[in-house]
């Protein structure tokens, strides 16, 4: 065996980001700046309560993405280091790649670009599509190839919320179509063309163990109690605001509760299933986005949240099994039943919300169907009409569809490149295969000897 | 053997979470609506500021009862996952069953209900006492039973805390008399009711590991840190809030400390128990919730704390015993030595505050001694007099104790309902009862083959 | 054997502890107050605002210092119970021994002293040295020599922070000169006059297992989301608290990928290093803390996390190693690796920011340089010149390294006295020495029977 193949996976991370950091330091040092000081006291006191304003939920969805993702992506036994820092370098790769690309748009319009916390809000919420995605092909990819899916992931969502948001003004204050329904039909895509029709069989590392689904469990929990400043965040301040925490507390609340009674009754000795639990708590939080800062009633909230749930259980159910069958489509964490199957269903409850609150009100009005916020550009309801809107945000959820599944395609098939060191089926849901971390303590096994026969064979490699 | 036993208590899970979340829904699609967004732009900094002012707050709380709570629980090594899903269950059930009960009351009186954040957070704190009550029958009670405890409790609760906040005018803005005491005597009552004479022995399940410990003790301390923030939310923003972080700060920073001092001079080889340390910790928070606004000096904050910690390990080294052996009195989690002993030691240096007050100053001030907050009706001082607040914090124990111990006892009478379907000893403090997860990973024991064969008896019944 | 010094070190904890608890009570009793509630609306608003923009930054700080610390500090399999106790142990004791200590001071000047949050704050701020410092000899020494070392540690701090930002005018907003090179050399110091010149072989218990190298991790991803509040809560509010919080999360974030680049590239096959991964992710936030707050573009805080996190990795590589051969200088933690050599890197940014700051507005301005906030006086750029503060800021570093070390080696000295009870060296990083737990679950290892005989061994000392 020729000996480049063997040292270009392993040095090939580094170098990749290596090269990376100093693209980031050599476009910062041109073109980034932080706004001047103020000089008079009243715009320091507006800049003090911006910070106060948007801060605490920064760190709210900081928590979520690093801490509560990383322990939900932990249920794989042998690969909780793995999951949690790979999910830790690309949201940080995928931020400052999102900074970068919306910086240099930002550089020909209007040239020196003013950092502040806003921005970086944003590009986090670019980078959340990349952690999404992963959960499609979590434990069968190496870093190198996660790296190339997010590098490609970044500008293609880019794109795709400035014809969602700006283009087409769909309504989407918590990014259910443009974030979740986006990374969730990306990532599949990237699956059905990186394992195209091969099925593999369960490998043995692949079942959570009580310990593991347990940190799964934990991480859940974190990213439900933090769900609200994800939806929320990006709300106009006020009565939109409050508006969007209280729908999203009741969406998730009745999720939580429906979940239950779904995963319940779908078993025939009634037990409940960690991975429903796990998902379908959350489902609420993923469908409530898109309409969360809408006029509705709260008991649309509680109906959205519950429709979910039962939509993400039935997923795990039966339309994965359906989908691996059928299409032999891999779907390691259920990203389509958490992320696809509430997206949609969050999305069609905003066309209907937008078509009932006409009705309620005769004709839309601004105050109630409040803008997207974020970079956003001002919706004029008056001009495009109801059935406009409505359009709009069916039309919205066609491009998330679409350009994702067509860029996660294209992705997927660039990543099936040898350089780029797809793991042997065999050492897959390992740590061992990445970190230097003692996995005998664990795993009093009598395959270690195996193990380590694989392991030397792939030194070898 | 019949079958529809069988049948029955598999399915009442489902069945009954179901009609709950219908009736819910019809409740809040007749009843329920937001505020009307406010058209000036005063009004709608107004409400930004209060969604500023009470959010972090309310997220604190939230991470406190779902995470930090389900961790304290999962001391139990075999019993986590169960321990971590009921909590999350029963907080959700409870929230939006207190939501339904409160919004009933309110609509006689008023009409249509108006949801807002403040409102949740009240059904929340209500919610709060079922999660404390379940620690006496922690792992020998069924998610049938606790639902139906929850649902008994919520509306006895509220009764009582109109009693004793609206009625008596019971200063206690921490909850410590409303919330604590109360769920803990109920708690106990249930759990008398429940299990009568009998005195179950040790269940090899029941003792805590070193991981499980672990654990529990990680959501001790995060209880710890955000315990300030569950005290001070209801208080009112300024100084009296201000006071009600600082006070809840030194009570707990010295119940810590004092709780090592305790536990070590307890044991005669002066190691530190795991138990004291996960509940003596947290006494000093759950003390001074009655008085963390009134006017004392700093000194008594810190003297709270420490008498609180003291006491709760002087309960778990003493009383629990004693309780066990004399009464048969079960109390899993030792909820007596954390929400009882300390609550009321906090009643009663409510009193003293109330008289030592009125010293200082010859007459108490309603400045001074700063309303409860929350839906308490606004307290009049000076009618009352000093004697009569203190008889009134008296009355407000008494109540408690009272009414909590009756109606504990009447609901765990109910619980023993066979079709609520209590789990056999023997199956008791086993995840793999309610929940389809892999637990001989963990548990490499040679009694796997019995476990088995106890499950499939299980079927059978 | 004689019986008393079996019976000393057993009770020596409880009685130290609770005669501190007893100096703290009259300490409060005597001098401590609150500030007298404000009669006015504005003053009450004003202190609304205050506590709604001091508090959330406290509560992530303590959620670093309680959780996020406690979990890192976890890495050694046998000991988390002991690492969490002594670390939440220590945090306490030192907060208030540096309130009762600053308190003297203040009250010599200005008599009655005023209990605030900022007051607390300063006080845990003067404990995180103690948590950092115990670092370097976690495991091998006992709670009554970390207590002792708290007790000498936290007023050298105090002296040595009066002297660097009150005297020199040092501008150290997030402590980076103060607190972390403080710490680390004082823990160092320790570790040498403690250990002396021996050095212990590799213990077997002292090695990570995958699940609590998975535990540490978790804990570094606290730290690491909370850092900003770490950094900027002193900071004045608006611009150079915005800033501050920008520079803070872009050098975490460059330090995080370039982490992975080191550590990957040091190694021959390319694996991560888990130890890397644990405190690399963090040096960036060690570093950026003096510079936080002033004048410079946002690329200096990327190109410092980068520096930081490279300098981090080598220093575990080959620094840490050649200390404990040459110098056999024992850091169990690393803490010189993620406390010392950030630290000095940050400080020498620092006054390179302090120079180049006045050559691009020739002449440094105070709303450029903001001051270091917090108990800071004053700084008053224009009288001492640029070059003048840059002379500062070295001579601060240099107070912070002499001062640390040389009190270190004397602390250290004073815990080889023998009533402070050294665990011997069989029996260290043993959560069993200090806890009733049961260890035997976790570890079915053959050593039990041996394990047990040191244990007896151990009560007959």
């Amino acid at each position: 065996m020729a000996v480049p193949p063997s040292i270009y996976p392993r040095r090939l991370l580094p170098l990749f980001l290596g090269l990376f950091q100093g693209t980031l330091l050599l476009f910062f040092a041109l073109f980034v700046t932080y706004d001047e000081p103020s000089a008079q006291a009243e715009d320091t006191n507006l800049v003090a309560n911006q910070v106060y304003s948007t801060f605490p939920f920064f760190q709210d969805i900081q928590v979520m993405l690093v801490v509560g993702l990383g322990l939900l992506l932990a249920f794989l036994p042998h690969y909780g280091f793995s999951a949690f820092t790979h999910n830790f370098l690309l949201l940080n790769f995928s931020m400052q790649w999102a900074l970068v690309l919306q910086g240099l748009l930002h550089h020909f319009h209007h040239g020196q670009i003013h950092l502040d916390l806003h921005k970086l809000l944003i590009s986090e919420f670019a980078a959340v599509t990349v952690l999404i995605s992963v959960g499609a092909i979590l434990g069968r990819a190496s870093p190198c190839q996660l790296l190339v899916m997010a590098t490609c992931e970044i500008p293609i969502y880019l794109a795709s919320e400035w014809v969602i948001v700006t283009c087409l003004g769909v309504l989407d204050v918590g990014g259910t179509i443009t974030i979740h329904v986006f990374s969730c039909y990306f990532g599949l895509g990237v699956s059905k063309a990186l394992f195209r029709a091969t099925q593999p069989p369960l490998h043995p590392k692949e079942t959570p163990t009580a310990s593991s689904d347990l940190m799964s469990l934990v991480g859940t929990l974190i990213l439900w109690v933090f769900w609200p400043s994800f939806v929320a965040v990006l709300c106009q301040p006020g009565d939109a605001q409050h508006r969007a925490i209280l729908n999203t507390l009741l969406a998730m609340s009745a999720g939580a509760i429906t979940t239950v009674v779904a995963s319940s009754l779908l078993e025939r000795d009634g037990k409940l299933s960690p991975g429903h639990l796990q998902n379908g708590s959350l489902a609420g939080g993923v469908a409530i986005g898109v309409v969360a800062d809408m006029a509705m009633p709260p008991v649309a909230a509680l109906a959205l949240g519950s429709l979910s749930a039962v939509a993400c259980v039935l997923g795990f159910r039966f339309l994965s099994p359906l989908l691996r069958r059928k299409l032999t489509l891999h779907d390691q964490c259920g990203i389509h039943n958490l992320h696809g199957l509430p997206g949609i269903l969050g999305a069609t409850a905003s066309i209907v919300a937008v078509l009932v609150a006409s009705k309620d009100t005769s004709g839309p009005q601004p105050s109630q169907l409040s803008p997207a916020g974020g970079n956003a550009s001002e919706v004029v309801e008056g001009q495009k009409g109801v059935a406009g809107q409505a359009l709009c945000q069916a039309a919205g959820l066609a491009v998330a569809v679409g350009a994702s599944l067509l860029a996660g395609l294209l992705t997927g098939a660039a990543l099936r490149l040898p350089c780029l060191a797809r793991p042997p089926e065999r050492l897959c849901f390992d740590d061992s295969l990445y970190f230097k971390i003692q996995d005998e303590a664990e795993s009093p096994e009598p395959d270690n000897s195996a193990e380590e026969g694989a392991l030397a064979l792939k030194e070898q490699v």
